[in-house]
């Protein structure tokens, strides 16, 4: 529609400096000196990664990464920046903190961030080649909603994520919805700017592998820290009235999606496998899909009735699907989950996988768990 | 539709620690202990504010805060804990970062951070009552997007937030659309996370003192850092390819938008003023409304053809809207640039506002833009 100039515009300004920070307001139009920005992580074409930053007085700076032997010091060079080169570092989604005399915090020369309940990650993407199932492909894209909603159960401000899939806009069909929840370190944000959980719907979808689904992503930390009433002694019981009493019927009232049990499904990763398990099992009249990805599985008093074959958890779920990696320190209690299933003839299905208690393992499970929904 | 639980659920199991954080992957189960998270900042009923670290090694820990006399010492107590209690501190959207020996971090007990370039600074959010023009209120509600789209004019991924307003899905009409820029220290989430601009045109539309349009927020660094083949000597330059060639044919592609000049504003804030004020004014037949907030102005040769009479600058511009601070260190090249209006006979709207270079200003800048438009 609009050409761009054809003709190069020369001579305009540099601008340097003109950001504004956190400081004390002042009076005066004098603008600090500031160093220019560093870049880091610098990543060549052969994968190998230069990390900086910049500390005038540190007496240690190591990078702690996420990746195999992701432990490298950094050493001090001119204007009191210190710098490092690793790798060649396999394609990923890694995360890597500084550690400034032993003080774990964020790159700040990279505005990539983990969130997190207590931000101190960032995030070294290396797409792969070809690309990874969480890799960003030139196929049709959905869209990351981001809403903030006053929850009534909770009585306070909460914020919510949606991913709708490609197509989502111009269709009039209902959409069935995935509630797929994080863990105890992480928030709402977490399964889609470090999960990547939006890209890999995209591509399972344009592969034909999925069904175009909405992907609901609620924040886990339902229970208010230092509530003095203490009306939600329990994290998942908070949860549970959030997700049941307010974001379902948001979801619903401003989204084109399924509202039955058969086109809801709902799924988390450790904290929010505990969560999804708990929920899941005890609401099965609105779920009929539930996963737990290396979850903190529900104690057993918890879910005893629903475990009951006068429950009829056969005849309601359509899946229940568990996951957990062989070095991952909540196995055990998983595997005692699964034989109270087996004993209780509670169909299910389990994958003792490869892997830790780690976002690279709980990418691969959405990918093998979402093709099976719906 | 579906009731919360009407017993509470007991006995519910604890989980501590269930997080992912960014450590060398290992083979084996064991979880490392890690001390309980820290509430920082903690805002007690009467606004007094108490920040938290964890730091064993340091020995100066500061709090330097956006508010006025926002700078303080944090004190070593029990557990290598440093806390101070500030305040009462003013109604407002502050930032803060804390100074660890000298090193300016985030608040690592704070998931609200400013999305800068560099980012150093965390979100101090004190609600006013009655509520702030940017504050969220019990309104109708918009949605925040996000896109990511592989530039053709750079060749590579970038990211693009974009608001909805309030009745957008439901509507069948086409909406206005206004670009709106961030600056340099920022990047294309600023305006929402920390400007609050979707809450500040929620509050204005429900007024009736807005209309109902859509905010596009680019990153405006499009310039790649160490570009080999400086294709884009100038970031400005780069920043309109993008914007002419991919960002609008992408906006208007995905959503129900106006399509003419009448339909589309430009703005931006310092580095991004500059940006708004020079392709805008070179292409006021794209846009007819253009807005300046303590900018970074157009040098005089980068708009000298578009301010001479034979441009039409008059016929085409409904709106032109420049306004600085009088503490602002840009204030003598905007006053330059004003003179160089009357100059020309350009028609223009300048404003000289109390207040510095800082965000507190610029949400006020486009709660007073947004109601001249469209």
């Amino acid at each position: 529609m609009m050409k761009p100039p054809s003709i190069l515009v020369v001579g305009l300004f540099a601008l340097a400096g003109l950001d504004s920070i956190a400081q004390p307001a002042t009076n005066t139009a004098a603008r600090p000196q500031r160093p220019p920005p560093l870049r880091s992580p610098e990543i060549s074409a052969d994968r190998q990664v230069t990390f900086r930053m910049r500390a005038a007085k540190a007496t240690e700076v190591v990078v702690a990464g996420q990746w195999p032997d992701g432990r490298a010091p950094l050493t001090k060079g001119d204007n009191d920046v210190w710098s490092v080169t690793v790798g060649p570092v396999a394609p990923g989604v890694w995360e890597y903190s500084f550690q400034v005399d032993g003080l774990s915090m964020i790159d700040p020369a990279n505005p990539a961030i983990k969130p997190m309940r207590e931000p101190r990650t960032s995030i070294l993407h290396l797409p792969g080649d070809p690309p990874a199932a969480h890799d960003f492909q030139d196929v049709p894209h959905g869209v990351v909603r981001q809403h903030t909603y006053r929850s009534k159960s909770l009585d306070r401000l909460r914020e919510l994520v949606v991913y709708t899939p490609p197509g989502y806009e111009k269709s009039r069909t209902r959409f069935p919805t995935l509630y797929l929840q994080h863990g105890n370190g992480d928030n709402q944000a977490t399964w889609t700017t470090h999960g990547k959980a939006h890209w890999i719907l995209d591509n399972l979808i344009a592969q034909g592998r999925a069904k175009p689904m909405l992907i609901v992503m609620m924040d886990g930390h339902a229970a208010p820290p230092g509530d003095p009433a203490n009306r939600f002694a329990n994290n998942t019981v908070a949860f549970e009235h959030d997700l049941l009493a307010d974001v379902i019927p948001f979801v619903e009232a401003n989204y084109r999606v399924k509202t039955t049990a058969a086109g809801r499904a709902l799924a988390g990763l450790s904290m929010g496998g505990g969560q999804a398990l708990t929920v899941g099992l005890n609401h099965a009249d609105s779920f009929a899909w539930v996963g737990g990805f290396s979850s903190g599985v529900p104690a057993s008093e918890t879910v005893a009735a629903a475990l009951e074959a006068k429950a009829g958890l056969n005849r309601k779920l359509k899946l229940l699907w568990i996951a957990c990696g062989k070095d991952v320190f909540l196995l055990q209690r998983n595997e005692e989950f699964i034989a109270r299933l087996r004993e209780k003839n509670v169909k299910h299905q389990w994958e003792l996988t490869p892997g830790n208690h780690s976002w690279p393992v709980w990418r691969t499970y959405l990918a093998e768990f979402a093709p099976k929904l719906f």
